[in-house]
């Protein structure tokens, strides 16, 4: 199923993909989707022309693997890590599809993209095993892990410069996992004005997905709603020759095969406090 | 005030303290009350003895700070930071008063306690001046930033060996900001079995209460609800020569003054998954 959350004219509404339109259901929000509580078709299917995908949920965790494609790591030229890198963005990272990309003003001047697969854990995860860590998995959003790369790479630890406000717009549509039939075969594609930037697929990835929600497991107890957002593949801006950042007036898309996209403007630097 | 979230035998409540027992409020989450939402008295007082405190509340975000004690700095041969250094802890290490300190067998060796004072956001910050900073502060709580230090220093990015399940318990009450005369002189010890291991003042502090609320506010938007933790004085385990590591049958307590303590038994490595 594709689920979203949504503006109607008749309010807030939480739904899934039918027949191109949107199914309303009695939740009144996806996370209780996302835990599993019993839910129900409620009112009339809504075409998605009068619907405004919003935020369709707030993750309680942003759990961030970097490095974790190697043509990645071969544009980098980073070596191809032993283990996952584990890094987190805060939640006043979180954005929707439309959300405008900005800055403070004098806080940055490398404002780079990174189109990821997200994976959204719909089951408590402790310990679990590589060959049973999909069963924990509620389902699968397209993100971009926006980052400041001069606030990111001048501090040792790299939260801050990925915690910007609005730096995770999430795709409107978080897909569920028996709709994927293989999550490491998933083609995966940012734009940036229509341009492609990056192009890969999740195939591309040194730890699979179950790996990543084993491997976080063993010591970090997953729970629904935790989001897991699994690298980026080649082509950030970062790594371009000469390098390129995002800029006031560009618009910025993440696709991923099956999952939709999310589309962002970029405002760059404004005044603020 | 000092509100607490507690157990009682007619179920669980939030309330504060007042002549010495415990006056329940019609708020089911002391959320609710960091975010300014209007309460009321709700019941009759509850003797102390009659309450098993729990959790206090449930931060939207952990934000660490690091290196931000001139004594710990010295201890540890650190250089004296020019900016705060942000890291985080995800959601699953937070734990009440009492609950066991245990990690899986085979992933740590290294366990370490951080006395820490933790800020709890009461009012949206986003670009606020150092002068006004503290007006965001709905008040404060004892925390312990227990590390698995092989871990955290075994991987570029800290958050993984900061968010083992369990390691970030807080004391059970948390103190209105009005309470605390000034923040910067409170006295912070941490005990393992009895003995102060740390015992220092938030007068050594490099980078005070007040400047990172405001310095994290540039690009981060502070919202109710938002736990800070403003790093740890010398004397960590790690620090000692020998080092020391907690160890199963061990008792670790933090304490602040006006704010109480949190004391949590070791249970060790423990078997998982």
């Amino acid at each position: 199923m594709k689920w979203m959350s949504v503006q109607t004219p008749q309010g807030p509404r939480v739904g899934y993909i039918k027949d191109g339109a949107l199914q309303p259901v009695d939740a009144s929000r996806m996370q209780d989707i996302v835990e599993g509580k019993a839910w129900h078709d409620a009112g009339q299917p809504i075409p998605l022309a009068d619907v405004k995908p919003t935020l369709p949920f707030a993750p309680r965790n942003i759990i961030c693997i970097g490095a974790n494609y190697r043509d990645h790591c071969i544009e980098t030229g980073l070596a191809i890590p032993e283990k996952p890198v584990v890094f987190a963005k805060f939640s006043n990272t979180l954005a929707a599809d439309g959300d405008a990309i900005a800055w403070p003003e004098g806080f940055t001047e490398k404002v780079d993209w990174e189109a990821e697969l997200g994976v959204v854990i719909g089951q408590r995860a402790q310990g679990v095993r590589e060959a049973d860590a999909l069963s924990h998995v509620f389902g699968y959003v397209a993100a971009n892990d926006v980052s400041a790369r001069d606030v990111q790479l001048g501090e040792a630890q790299w939260v801050r410069g990925k915690s910007l406000d609005g730096f995770c717009p999430l795709a409107p549509t978080v897909v569920t996992r028996d709709e994927v039939a293989d999550v490491q075969s998933l083609g995966i594609r940012c734009l940036v004005n229509g341009e492609a930037v990056q192009s890969s697929n999740t195939s591309e990835m040194i730890f699979s997905v179950a790996f990543l929600v084993a491997y976080l497991s063993r010591a970090i107890t997953l729970e629904p709603g935790d989001l897991i957002l699994t690298g980026t593949p080649a082509g950030v801006g970062l790594g371009l020759k000469p390098p390129r950042f995002l800029k006031r007036g560009d618009v910025v898309s993440v696709e991923i095969d099956g999952l939709g996209s999310v589309t962002n403007p970029v405002h760059g630097a404004v005044a603020r406090g």
